[in-house]
């Protein structure tokens, strides 16, 4: 089902070459709308028209359409007496999880907030960096095959303690995105708005507004590639995270490591429908236990298609050389990368590109998906290569401050003028002068 | 020329309203490439296809299509001889202008690096953050009307300071775009790959790569709308920085401002091409004294039908209590706000989304587009409500680092695989299991 693929032999590899081609989202397709991407880009306009059109008439049609045929305009906004109600049937022992959850991603992102500088100072000029949040924040919560309470807080909790002042959120309002988790966890927030609908529709209601949602300033959150495409769509009018689609890990490992654990990673992301994983690893003889240990452990589990289809579609165990492994690794550029070797110091200094890195035989991906701190969202199809996953500082804008004294201008006076006059910008030049004459 | 508008005169109220609207990107416009957008939308996704298709061949024909009809494939890339040439061509005032702003620059960023937090740490836990800078990143210096120099080096050095293996640029390859000035900064920087080509051809050229020019993992930098919407078509698949089109300047004054350096500061942006410039003011006469000012220094100009269309169409002078200037201001997120008031500490701290702020009447905009430290490159038509201006940032990711014990695991398990069984994912509970049975 997983296949393993020698990097020294010329098929095997070019069998790599072809997972890494089809897991990298195509520039061509993707910008040019053609290919496999034709059909979807044409569906995403038509969406994002009828709601900026329509509004609340459209999100109730496109709801009713591919989530739910019962679906009211009433059911859009989850009231607070909704959140807290759903609070109160959920299980003790999950709400205290979700507490944990909220309360552990709070800390780290309290602890990563950005250190502003003191100001660069020259004689009469001082330049500040400044972080600012944005006003409102608007997060997607994917919600078609499951309840996904952990995305809603891994969303919110960086922009609240980022300072936004609205943060909304919508998620599905199929069976799964009525979850009661979702809700509870909303409550556990203080969130004040929270929506259902379906999932194009909401990336639209949210940047173009309706009479239910009024619109935010940036937009962010995992989702099939369509709630991607949409989010893309709207990039510059609204701010956006970046591409978060489906689920992958790349283990590096050696013969040191725990194949039953290696296994358990890999078939947690194969579980996700789409997911992908990857073993690169240096020993033969770990990549035929893994197998093994891959086919056992699958065998107690649920979600088996899903994983079947993974592991077999856009997955491997690659055997090779650890120099050639780690330039994979880089190359993938995974939303989540382990390090099972006896010296992961060594390796993690070599790796550049990665959405999360968990280091050592007991630091599970799960343990990042749900509770560790950093936040699960993450960018994938190779987009680590520029990207980072949502944090704090998805929420901050950066801006310079810049001070000068008379004195301070007239020291730099003579660079400005002479490169405005250079560019042939005089009434540049003018600003300068006028204020030393 | 330049209109005073009244907040309390509802019919100057409505007119300011209808420029703040045609500033701000309008979302259903562009994302649904429609109204004035459509054309160009069409124009972009052609150029876009053809260089994916004929790379360097269609960069040729673009090229002499538009730019030069001289145009040849040999002058795609300029050699190091030809920008060391230049820089010999270049008056050694200019050439020391251009040091001294790289120098300064590369200062202010170097100061700003982001500080690595040390790891959170829990018992048994441990959770880092690290930095780590793109591979490769591609900037788009604009050339069609002059030559910026300035620009080259506002991208080009945030890009070196945060450890960009590969840095390119590309220019146009009109006149301007063949300037020594920019060739001279090119050499001045070390920059290795300096590219002509048209505009939207460009940014095609740098996410799918020609035979001459290859790809790079993030595209960044100015131009007019269309070279935006290219960068947008290719968000996701290739890093894009933001939106940065046409310049604006919001200056916010009291009756203690100087009328003369404002109006000087408001032409220095209204004579780009197209630019736009704001005057918020609590002080009639502060108004009309700039209006005045405004005339007699353009006068003195160069680039007055620059001047005249962008002072007549896209900017205002707004007269009204502080608190609604204040409020209009975080509005407008213009690019560049300038403070010229008794207290001007107070007005900042209620500014929330400017791209760069320039502190009291000694600190023009033209200090900070040549030599101040923070880029010029800014984001514009509002974006500053959710966007950054380029700076190191811009090209580092944020990767969490998650160590965890046996212990420590232990510890977080009952919180992981409860939340996991919740939603549906037990193989992300058996990872938990496993490790700790």
């Amino acid at each position: 089902m997983l296949p393993i693929l020698h990097l020294d032999d010329p098929q095997q590899l070019a069998q790599l070459r072809h997972l890494y081609s089809a897991l990298r989202l195509d520039a061509a397709d993707l910008a040019l709308s053609r290919g496999r991407r034709a059909q979807d880009a044409q569906t995403v306009q038509t969406i994002l028209a009828d709601v900026a059109q329509r509004g609340d008439a459209a999100l109730v049609e496109l709801s009713q359409k591919f989530d739910d045929s019962d679906f009211s305009a009433q059911q859009i906004r989850v009231t607070p007496q909704e959140m807290c109600q759903a609070a109160g049937r959920v299980p003790a022992e999950q709400m205290r999880a979700i507490r944990r959850s909220i309360e552990q991603v709070r800390q780290y992102q309290q602890h990563i907030m950005p250190i502003t500088p003191p100001p660069l100072k020259r004689p009469g000029v001082e330049l500040g960096l400044r972080f600012t949040p944005l006003d409102s924040a608007g997060c997607y919560v994917p919600g078609g095959k499951a309840s996904y309470p952990s995305s809603l807080i891994m969303q919110v909790v960086p922009a609240q303690v980022a300072q936004v002042k609205r943060v909304i959120a919508c998620t599905t309002p199929s069976r799964f995105g009525r979850s009661d988790l979702v809700m509870a966890a909303a409550h556990e927030l203080g969130l004040e708005e929270l929506y259902r609908c379906n999932g194009i529709a909401a990336i639209a209601a949210m940047a173009f507004g309706t009479a239910t949602i009024a619109p935010v300033d940036k937009i962010v959150g995992p989702g099939h590639p369509m709630v991607q495409m949409a989010k893309r769509a709207l990039a510059g009018t609204v701010g956006i995270d970046g591409f978060l689609g489906a689920s992958e890990i790349v283990t590096i490992a050696d013969d040191s490591a725990q194949p039953a654990f290696i296994a358990a990673d890999l078939l947690a992301q194969a579980e996700h429908d789409p997911g992908s994983c990857f073993l690169l690893t240096d020993s033969a003889d770990l990549a035929q236990c893994v197998l093994r240990e891959v086919a056992r452990q699958a065998a107690t589990l649920e979600r088996l298609d899903a994983i079947a289809a993974a592991l077999k579609l856009r997955s491997a165990i690659v055997v090779g050389p650890m120099d050639e492994l780690i330039e994979w690794a880089n190359r993938l550029a995974a939303e989540h990368v382990n390090l099972q070797t006896r010296d992961d110091e060594a390796v993690l200094a070599r790796l550049t590109h990665a959405g999360a890195v968990f280091v050592g035989p007991y630091a599970p991906v799960a343990a990042g998906d749900y509770v560790a701190g950093p936040s699960h969202c993450l960018p994938t199809n190779t987009s680590a290569r520029f990207a980072s996953g949502i944090s704090v500082y998805e929420f901050l804008k950066r801006a310079g401050v810049e001070r000068y004294t008379r004195a301070g201008l007239a020291d730099d006076a003579e660079a400005i003028i002479t490169l405005a006059q250079a560019e042939g910008l005089t009434a540049h030049a003018n600003s300068v002068k006028i204020r030393l004459d």
